[in-house]
């Protein structure tokens, strides 16, 4: 089962609701990016009644980066369109049936960013009412945490194993620091976007430990 | 879309968030079976946020019977089996297809009571983690509400246009006379297939003619 991360969350009632939610779905890796109101939070505790357990053994990390590095695909609950070029997959297509992964949750009042985006290989759409789309986060991870357990485990054996979040990051940062110093980022204001861009395509290969190898042997040589 | 009736729900908070998700999946018709504290209630309508209308409108009862009486199919949530000998059916099977139809949700802590589920055609059971069965009122309002959308289609939003096979194919052949001359391809037995792989790899991120012309950028800042 995927793990769930909760992206600075804002109000503790919504981080215990949405364990427990998780418990009654069978989930129990609960991450937590950088919780506005720090940790532990009461309300939270109070609200997860008896997934109680699950919020006392929830990760809390201070950047993405930190909080996706041992998961090797990373799915972005998200309603809103971006012009960030991710695969997006509605539900109730989306089969959740890639190992190690996990699935991200953004703040209460403005979602994630593209930056946060950055870190995702898909992009899950809950299909909502257009006239009131956004859900409620622990609502969102209600639907989403149903979906994962309903479609149950199918176990994709023959795959070669995906590149760890933090060997991606490792490579971003190692290609991006090269691209500096060549002087591609000539525009300042759009070297963010840009980096973005960069990322987001790559991301969406899905790239394994091995092509992930292979892409750094392409940097190295084209130096 | 069926009708969601709350039979006897303890918070308005539930109420509200109950209401509230409804919207979300495009659900519109809330009725209540004698509310614990009364009708109005503030808490209700703070908690439904963009769906207050849809508490405004709600449909206050006295009776199960009353609630009922111009539906006519009617689903029972419940996660409790019970010895009534009732049709049961578990998410995700249950079609919701039945017209006029309506979904019965018990009390927060007791659930509903086998008179309650003489009123209903069906049991529906969303399934859950045995070891924490019990879900939110608001959240299996959720799920539920979730599934009956999920029937509809969802439409696919337009995209960025794709990069042609021409582009692409003068795109690895630019790449890999680059690499060709950086003395990359090292194995001449390996050669055609590391080709491959970067191929692939790229293949599988359906790359838009935009980031095509990023990664040409990419490649010559490189050198």
């Amino acid at each position: 089962m995927p793990s769930i991360i909760l992206v600075r969350p804002q109000m503790g009632e919504n981080i215990g609701a949405a364990a427990r939610v998780m418990d009654n779905f069978g989930l129990d890796d609960l991450r937590i990016v950088d919780p506005r109101d720090g940790w532990p939070n009461e309300k939270a505790e109070e609200m997860a009644a008896h997934a109680a357990p699950l919020i006392a053994k929830a990760k809390i990390y201070d950047s993405m980066a930190d909080a996706v590095a041992d998961r090797s695909y990373v799915y972005a609950a998200t309603a809103r369109p971006r012009e960030a070029n991710i695969r997006e997959v509605s539900l109730p297509d989306c089969a959740f049936d890639q190992a190690d992964s996990a699935i991200l949750f953004g703040p209460e009042r403005s979602g994630l960013t593209n930056d946060d985006l950055t870190h995702a290989h898909q992009i899950v759409t809950i299909p909502t009412n257009p006239k009131n789309p956004s859900l409620n986060l622990a609502q969102a991870v209600a639907v989403i945490a149903y979906q994962c357990s309903a479609v149950n485990e199918s176990p994709d054996s023959s795959q070669e194993p995906l590149a760890t979040g933090e060997d991606l990051q490792y490579f971003f940062n190692q290609l991006e620091a090269e691209l500096s110093q060549k002087g591609f980022f000539r525009v300042p204001e759009k070297t963010s976007h840009m980096k973005q861009q960069i990322r987001h395509m790559l991301m969406r290969a899905d790239l394994t430990s091995q092509e992930l190898r292979i892409l750094h042997g392409v940097i190295r040589a084209l130096k």
